[in-house]
């Protein structure tokens, strides 16, 4: 259909995207499409995660962050399932605030992070939209055929880890907002945290190895755990006590006058990005050490049980949880 | 981040996109992630394009039929390339008007077309838009290994070549937006080709068995056959006398008064998801009689020169096209 800007489509393939195309495979983005060749003994996993200016990300935020933030909330979903990434097809609904400087900085986000993260762009299109930026990312990655972890594989008592801190996604999209009142290198370490998440890419074959069930903490603790006691019919129980923060989060929270409250908060606020897993308790002592090495958090959170669902205790007592998680729709 | 409609996306995956799910790779859209095994001695094709509502298709196009273009214009890349499909993933940027009903319409679309197509859908994920409704489709699909065909193999000597007709894609647009007088069925044929293109994935094998180069006409057949005349380094030239017309096409074009503008026109108009390859002449036979067997329209429009570039000729003249086609940015 007829576009408004000739020149604009193919002037940020050829100068901005066409760098970051995966040497091989890509055809230079030419072609129209990624010819991937196959990978006998390998299962080829991928994952679909769109953003939108003003609902996935703030109209402030900077264009590369967001192109960081898009790139590493697929990676998150592939570090979950045990998958080592390796590239990724793109879609950009330019908005009006896309203008040449907003492109390059975008496509330097993405630069950055191909090197970071070890991944080239496969294909995809770019397109005007008279409404907010938003974009669509496919990432690919491979695991060793059958080796995937799932949601599903949960047993009766497993034990229930969880990498890093959580509720960093919710405080730092309110340090992003203006909306937290701390020390400003805890703000900057919150709002940092939600424009650029750690993919926990360095875990998965760890993950991928130990766990019998996992799930990247995206929409919530809470959500993404019930996701996993629904999917493996088991029952999930999570120790609002022992949940993992930063100190960020430690420094927020040391102020609240209704402690269980806020840690319901930060267990609901989802865009954590880190692996929520369970594991059989012998595995417990492999999985620190290799956490160790890392230089990773991992918190022991709770139990896997014969039951349905998600139960939430505090002091030892099973609390109701005044909200369950959000989603992104 | 915090979703206005809690409900919308679990409803929309559960009931209408659950039911058109891979049977075994897209683990019941359960997982993030769609687990796909290797397919030695194939290749995995992959193609990404967006469409977004008022730029790519209409304000009153019927979902039903969006979903299918989305899907069709994907997989009408897929089959320029000799690839045979078999699924996609899908992000969904509902606007506004996205009710249920509009949603249901969206899913029915696609599941007539994945019973047409032999497709299915592994994974993506669905999102609200404050803007207009988009969509992004990633596209799969195989060919043995090595075999999937690229922009850049004409040979001067190769005949070029196009199936179906050319400027329905153009004419449909305009017959969409009530903007043709003609006969009322000719007017319904090509707002059907506008709004559900058929993909020639019939002729899929037959492209990879024969064409030393291969694009689908999606923005105009002008800049289509410049991009497989610039990647192969080569001149194409091409007849504009002998341009297919639908039978629809025909009936507009007796009535123009410029009859060459109109070819351009029609030449440069995009969106007519037809072949255009190149081949050796001594595939000819083969082609039409292949082509045949499909009781598909197969045009003769041209040759492959030394040379730069696209040349077109109109009653044995070389002309200057005062369009070159239009871009989807």
């Amino acid at each position: 259909m007829p576009a408004l800007d000739v020149a604009g489509e193919f002037e940020t393939i050829e100068r901005l995207l066409k760098p970051l195309a995966h040497p091989e495979w890509a055809r230079g983005l030419t072609d129209d499409v990624a010819v991937l060749p196959s990978r006998p003994g390998h299962d080829l996993i991928l994952t679909k995660d769109a953003m939108v200016e003003g609902v996935h990300f703030l109209p402030d935020d900077p264009l590369d962050t967001v192109a960081k933030k898009l790139l590493r909330v697929n990676l998150s979903d592939l570090a979950a399932k045990g998958a080592e990434p390796f590239g990724y097809l793109l879609s950009c609904f330019w908005s009006e605030r896309c203008g040449w400087p907003e492109r390059e900085a975008f496509a330097a986000g993405l630069a950055e992070d191909q090197a970071r993260f070890g991944v080239h762009l496969l294909g995809g299109d770019t397109v005007k939209t008279p409404g907010p930026a938003s974009f669509s990312l496919t990432a690919l990655g491979w695991t060793p055929a059958g080796r995937a972890v799932s949601r599903a594989g949960a047993q009766p008592g497993d034990l229930v880890f969880v990498t890093g801190a959580i509720g960093d996604g919710l405080l730092g999209l309110r340090a992003a907002r203006g909306e937290l009142t701390l020390e400003p290198e805890r703000l900057d370490a919150l709002t940092a945290h939600y424009r650029t998440p750690t993919p926990r890419l360095d875990f998965a074959e760890v993950v991928r190895d130990f766990a019998s069930a996992s799930v990247d903490v995206s929409d919530g603790l809470f959500a993404d755990l019930t996701h996993v006691a629904r999917t493996s019919g088991v029952g999930v129980v999570l120790n609002l006590n022992v949940l993992p923060l930063s100190t960020a989060a430690q420094a927020w929270f040391a102020d609240r006058v209704d402690p269980q409250l806020s840690l319901e908060d930060l267990a609901s606020g989802g865009d954590d990005y880190e692996i929520a897993f369970t594991a059989h308790p012998r595995h417990e002592e492999n999985l620190r050490h290799e956490a160790e090495r890392r230089l990773l958090r991992l918190t022991r959170i709770g139990e896997v049980v014969v039951g349905d669902g998600l139960t939430v205790t505090y002091d030892g007592r099973s609390v109701v949880p005044a909200r369950q998680g959000w989603t992104h729709d």
